[in-house]
């Protein structure tokens, strides 16, 4: 039914955020958001667009990747794709040269995401839906069937996704209910904009008073660079921000193990609701040594989150729409995640990620985690105005989209200005 | 002293070697041995030459990262990179834009392989010393001043690693008398060339037949593609190789938790010595499952390899010249696990690894673990002929090189013709 595709599109696309310090943490001072922007096109003109976010140098590296994946894609029908999504994962991530790239890490995972984020939103758009109403909808079979258990089986088979974990029929009950109110109200977020570490104090004031004042009640803080100026600007925006709302602390892999724990404990009077990143992304048992604070992490893979859960070494799972093999890898670690009753709150800011991780967190309030408890999205206010249909904030809440698709179609004129290094904004060196 | 360097060669160099299932296992079903190869050159026209190994499709990928990483290394003057080694790992591993890639995994890590191999190269040709005997003749303080201890603290300090393990004065003792030793009789070996998954009962009995009559005492056998397969191919090559000699299993990442426990107990009574790989290498905890059996892992980094290594879940360690970043990685994995008592077997293989590998475990034994027992190297007999120092082999051990440098230049016409997709033997399509 749907005909074969190509590659209609495939750009390095780069914002020179660093000029500004947005995005600066302990870890990436100077970052330029970035990303692989994927655009598939099939014979009768249906378009797909899908990105992966990345942090500026290299992002060509991950084109050259999705390039090398594209012999995989085009030629095939969604149709054949979508009927055996898990098959079709699995070719991508698994390529029998390719896979020793990886496996499923790094460059290679990043460019798969790239690929399959275009891929769902193909689907979505060919059944004029928004991908999370597309999930909502679907049936909980086809769900499981588009997740690869390999390597995970020892904490999640198909059969306990589909019969014990939410998509079961009883668990179903209220979906309309919470669709509604998703409608309504929108899901809950976080705010990021307001604390990055090469902000100045003066500058952390302003944003978080001013974040208060547009109802933000949920702010994270970039620390890990210098214990002292830590400790001055979580002080300054715990006064600002008062003792009731919620501040979360964010070190981006700073530390080793023990660096942490004393780090950690310093912080502890300001209340942070949970530390992120406190060491490598990769240090499962680090993790759980550190876990007496309450740790906040994201995984390069489902293995790693299938270990951190089974370890107890994270209190709170942080998915990403591009760091993991796209909606498919998602949904094995939305449902893991429920399996251990942990609360899921996604990444997201960069370019691009707060409008593809709405989709995700809406399907798992509505169909899997039924709960907002301890549940919030990232937010970051930047960037936005590139895409054309951008994420509606309304009372610090994401507002469920509308559109068919996954919402990461970028501007033609905001691909052509900030494509590397051709685009007028790389070209005549705006940065400098 | 050292003027300041260019790169003067990147290639993405292929070999067909997919036409005669040479390197044929359960999960890379048809690899194409290939490297990434990376010449530097100086103003005074000494070269350096690095590679990392891939297996085919991708390897333009690994090319493309190198090219990203080159603007890191260009214009630094040698003397100045090797005086704070430990700084240049880090520059190239944890660039502010680039670490997002990563961290140190995947493409972006192999890539920062084969440039930190070229310049270990380098600085081993400017001594006019083989790799192994500069690290056998180099300060401990200097060994360990090349190591980032970054995430592995908590197993493993700078000081402990100068003061207990291996490199203080008192086990420098007889170290004279190994280095003798080596040159006299090499390092112990084991094949993996009689074995690959796509080889006829038949030619594995052929080849295991001619390996025993050269020497060989040690046997590396490919499984997990079908069980009932495994069980006749075992049994045959046991009894081939009669119940004294050692066999090894690797299933290449083939199993699940569970599956893994069940083949390999099937597999036991053919004794193999260890089992490789038998699941995700991000499977710690899998690992540390399955482990009633004795498992033999490679992983991509060394907080891995410190966690592997913590949980008990691996009895051998798998390193890698080109997986891990380098010898700097490799030096913080040997020193680990010497620490924890584990016995290091590298992997070697594919092209050009035999010939990296066998410097550093050369290091290790006359430096760091003193002892050959359970220890030995792997080693495939394929495509040493490209090398302009090719691996000797006598009596199954790897006969310690001679020629100043790291052993990994390949011969122009070789890399000429090799050359993806313009050398001849692709040009020609010599592979159909």
């Amino acid at each position: 039914m749907w005909p074969s595709g190509q590659i209609f599109c495939l750009k390095d696309v780069r914002f020179p955020t660093s000029v500004e310090q947005l995005g600066s943490d302990a870890m990436h001072t100077d970052p330029d958001y970035s990303a692989a922007y994927v655009v598939l096109e099939t014979d009768c003109n249906l378009r797909g667009f899908g990105l992966t976010f990345t942090l500026g140098k290299g992002t060509e590296i991950v084109v050259c990747a999705v390039k090398a994946l594209a012999g995989l894609v085009v030629g095939k029908c969604l149709r054949e794709i979508v009927s055996d999504f898990r098959g079709f994962y699995r070719l991508l991530s698994s390529d029998s040269q390719m896979r020793w790239l990886g496996p499923e890490k790094g460059v290679i995972h990043l460019a798969t995401a790239a690929v399959l984020n275009a891929v769902w939103d193909l689907w979505a758009r060919a059944e004029g839906k928004p991908l999370w109403k597309l999930l909502v909808d679907m049936d909980p079979k086809q769900i499981v069937s588009c997740i690869d258990f390999r390597y995970i089986t020892d904490a999640l088979t198909e059969e306990e996704a589909l019969g014990e974990i939410g998509l079961n029929p009883k668990s179903q009950e209220g979906k309309q209910q919470r669709e509604h109110q998703m409608l309504m109200e929108g899901y809950p977020a976080y705010t990021t904009s307001c604390a990055w570490i090469g902000y100045s104090d003066q500058l952390l004031q302003q944003l978080c008073t001013d974040a208060l004042r547009s109802g933000w009640t949920k702010f994270k803080v970039k620390v890990g660079a210098d214990l002292e100026d830590d400790v001055r600007r979580c002080r300054l925006i715990r006064e600002t921000i008062g003792p009731n709302n919620t501040m979360m602390i964010d070190a981006n892999q700073r530390w080793d193990v023990a660096e942490a724990i004393e780090w950690v404990s310093r912080l502890a009077e300001f209340k942070p609701l949970w530390i992120e990143e406190p060491t490598s992304p990769d240090d499962i048992l680090g993790h759980a040594t550190i876990s007496k604070a309450s740790l906040f992490i994201l995984c390069h893979n489902r293995v790693m989150f299938k270990q951190f859960l089974q370890a107890a070494a994270l209190q709170f799972v942080q998915i990403d729409a591009c760091r993991l093999g796209s909606v498919n890898e998602n949904l094995a670690v939305l449902l893991m995640a429920h399996k251990f009753k942990v609360p899921v709150c996604p990444h997201a800011g960069g370019v691009g990620l707060c409008e593809l991780m709405q989709h995700l967190i809406l399907f798992d309030y509505i169909c899997v985690s039924v709960s907002l408890s301890n549940r919030m999205c990232e937010f970051v206010d930047h960037l936005h105005e590139h895409f054309t249909s951008p994420v509606v904030i309304q009372n610090a809440c994401y507002m469920p989209p509308k559109d068919p698709g996954y919402s990461c179609e970028m501007f033609e004129s905001s691909v052509r200005r900030h494509q590397f290094p051709d685009g007028d904004v790389w070209r005549l060196d705006m940065k400098k």
